[in-house]
């Protein structure tokens, strides 16, 4: 595309310049890389030195950032959001080619909107509908009566399985299943004469996928046992992640890579779980709560609240119990040597 | 399907009826959407509210389930394996499409069933074998000698390398991949003359998958390096776990989510694995063994014992050193307090 | 292939014989399945009962081991790397099947080399390059851009979005996914009117996974944000691994299954992570360095250093107080005591 005034992208953000305004900004690059036609991006002080070194013709900084003299800065409120805002003017989504590949496998039943885009091998089952501008890369895979709404995008090799619904501006990253069966089994001891099995519960719901969601490459949500497990609008879930059967991931929640989500447990609005983070299931975590990484949580978690370790508890009492387990051995040896000098006391009070 | 009555459906489960036998029952839902021609389930006492304001028609309970005046229930020794079985009944498997897709490329070496359903973007290659009533899904990948049983459920993109077996009656969900290389290397710090290289060792063997067994999506089974990776009749995995080259699951173990099972470690018959567990590589877990979500296991584990934590020991154990370790930084002042003490009467004796 | 007398082999890895020389090698096995006419290993002191039960012809060990009386062995400085590059010589990988499939999408503006191999269901983005002898299994994606180097080895259903490249001789298991976008919102709070929001920041960078990289079935490589998220040379991954965006994992590193590595994290040269590790972002882990099994880590690591634990510290203070935590209802119970005999000793002294 062509290039801005570094003046205009500081408007566009309701951000202010201090420098040329007039500069032409044809891009955005790291730190490292950008060159003079360029605008980067500085806040975390530990690439300071990079700020500092950077060849960029123009830095995105928050309002009371530090800059070096002469250095020039676009200051705006919300520095990452205005970079993230000014990013996607240089980097626009690919334009949708609406049209279906020859060689996909859409099954006459099914409704593919005349401007979404299906790749190569990706299969529409029975009465699947897609909305307007979706695009299916190849190797997608919609099974029977699966709906897509307007304006998503499945990355290669998504599975999206028999009557799961997908909402408007859904992503999907490549890999990513939904609609996999829910893990449920009810022990037989008896087995019908054979003997002890595990006898799989059906898992005869569905998932639906709100407005807005992205979801990570290789990420599962598995369909509800009945009912529904539903991710709701604006959610953002990493890679790798695993959502069971009939949970409910709060609207605008954040799932970062590797957390597991045991069935039946409901995440409020806003919740934040840190990476690797598993949560056992039929719990409620409250709006806003935050989880840490690799935590363990057993237990309901209010709103707000912020929880840590595993088991989870409160994020504050987990630190400080965590530094104090760093010195559990020489507690220890404290406890050994009070226990002498005490026995000594004892010793000499005796007779 | 048609309807049951409610006094048919307990006959079929070995239970009971209080209230109207003869209600009938066209299909099963949760009880906060179950309607009075539906069968609901109630266990979970977290969810009595739901249970009491529930409108389904009959609900299965267990035995001695307390139960409001007026609710018409199914009850039944063992209510969950009831309810799953009625659940079955109402939905029943979808039915077996036989045929091969004209976009699927089954190699002419390869022998696929009749009776097999092989759906578009399915690859069948030389020498493999799909046995009776098997579903393959799209996109579903076999390599060359494949051999897969009757009545066997592939989901879409499912990936089965070469030379891997499964046996009858296993399903894998979308994504899971059977006989991907084992991860093993030996050091070599000359290369060739290059510098040191991760030199990889051969992953020759191959993987079993025996009858009933069921893989969540995305899973991997690694193929043995030498030999058999091998999962054992009846066990159950969940999505995103990893089984290592030369793993032994044994009979209807159970795997939760993202669990890793290391090389060559061996789990015996009933072991169960929660959520995020991680073994090393060669040990031994005795028959029956149960290991918490997020533990650790370094060490063999024996028949029946329970471990938690990481690195794993003792559930027992483990809860109350837990709960100790919340009260750490209380321990840590008490013991600073104690020292004074000890301090101030030892330098009262010192004269 | 054709048999080797045990001399032959002892030859080409620089070992000796004990026993017969002469004895002709047709494969190698394990221990337990090994025949008189195939090669074995052991090294592992658990697998002494089956070194000495072993029927094998020959056994590799290392140049000290003790042998059973009239074993024939094959001795090797570096034992496990002799026995895997004669277990290389016997098990080759399948030769390349030079061609493209009827049944592949490959783009006109694609270039792929004509000793390339490409399976049915592929696609080859517009303007991607394959090199010389490289193999795309059924099912493999290949976006816009996308170039591969020279004998690569891409397994089935693997996707690799546009504009990532890769090196020669690299190897992707099953499911593995490369170039996916990146985990990165920033919070908007006013959202066009719409209410808070996460928005977008676009990923617009790519990966490079460069030569002798090997990556495991179902691990996802997040594209960079802006610039490059990169695999160096001879590092090795395993099976669900997350590498977020902008991540540099050092060459020869080792990434066990399940390790998540957060965005912009650099990991030095042969740095290794044992499974189910996660680091946070922007962290730095020097050469060399090593991360116990599900250690969290959130500083940097020096080059050389051991870390394990969550927070993750040195291993041996690690270690010493995960031994400490396992009698801490002992030490608290300790105090307990304490508490009461200096309680005692204060009341004695007060008058």
């Amino acid at each position: 595309m062509s290039t801005r005034t570094l003046a205009e992208l500081a408007a566009l953000v309701g951000g202010g310049v201090s420098g040329d305004g007039q500069l032409a900004i044809g891009g955005v690059a790291p730190l490292e890389t950008a060159g003079p036609g360029q605008l980067s991006f500085f806040a975390n002080r530990k690439y300071r030195a990079a700020f500092e070194a950077s060849r960029a013709g123009a830095v995105v900084v928050e309002q009371d950032e530090e800059v070096p003299a002469g250095r020039t800065v676009l200051r705006a409120p919300g520095a990452y959001l205005a970079f993230a805002r000014i990013s996607a003017l240089f980097n626009p989504p690919a334009p949708v080619e609406p049209g279906v590949s020859p060689q996909a496998a859409v099954h006459p039943s099914a409704s593919v909107d005349p401007s979404a885009q299906v790749g190569p091998f990706v299969s529409v089952g029975p009465g699947a509908v897609v909305g307007p501008r979706t695009v299916l890369h190849a190797g997608v895979q919609l099974g029977a009566g699966v709906r897509v709404g307007a304006d998503c995008l499945l990355y290669q090799n998504v599975v999206v399985r028999e009557r799961c619904v997908l909402g408007d501006r859904v992503a999907l990253q490549p890999g990513c299943v939904i609609g996999s069966d829910g893990f449920g089994y009810a022990l037989d001891l008896a087995g019908d004469g054979g003997g002890p099995r595990h006898f799989k519960v059906p898992q005869a719901g569905h998932v639906v996928i709100e407005d807005d969601v992205e979801i990570g490459a290789n990420s599962c949500v598995d369909r509800a046992t009945l009912g529904t497990t539903r991710v709701c609008r604006g959610a953002k879930i990493d890679n790798l992640v695993q959502v069971a059967h009939n949970v409910v991931v709060g609207p605008l929640s954040i799932l970062a890579s590797q957390v597991g989500i045991s069935g039946s447990t409901t995440l409020g609005m806003g919740v934040v779980c840190w990476g690797q983070a598993g949560l056992v299931g039929h719990i409620t975590v409250g709006d806003r709560a935050n989880v840490a990484a690799q935590a363990g949580v057993a237990h309901d978690v209010g709103p707000g609240e912020r929880v840590a370790g595993s088991p989870a508890k409160s994020d504050v009492a987990w630190a400080r119990n965590s530094a104090a387990f760093d010195r559990l051995t020489d507690m220890r040896r404290e406890l050994r040597a009070l226990q002498k000098q005490v026995a000594a006391l004892l010793q000499e009070r005796k007779p």
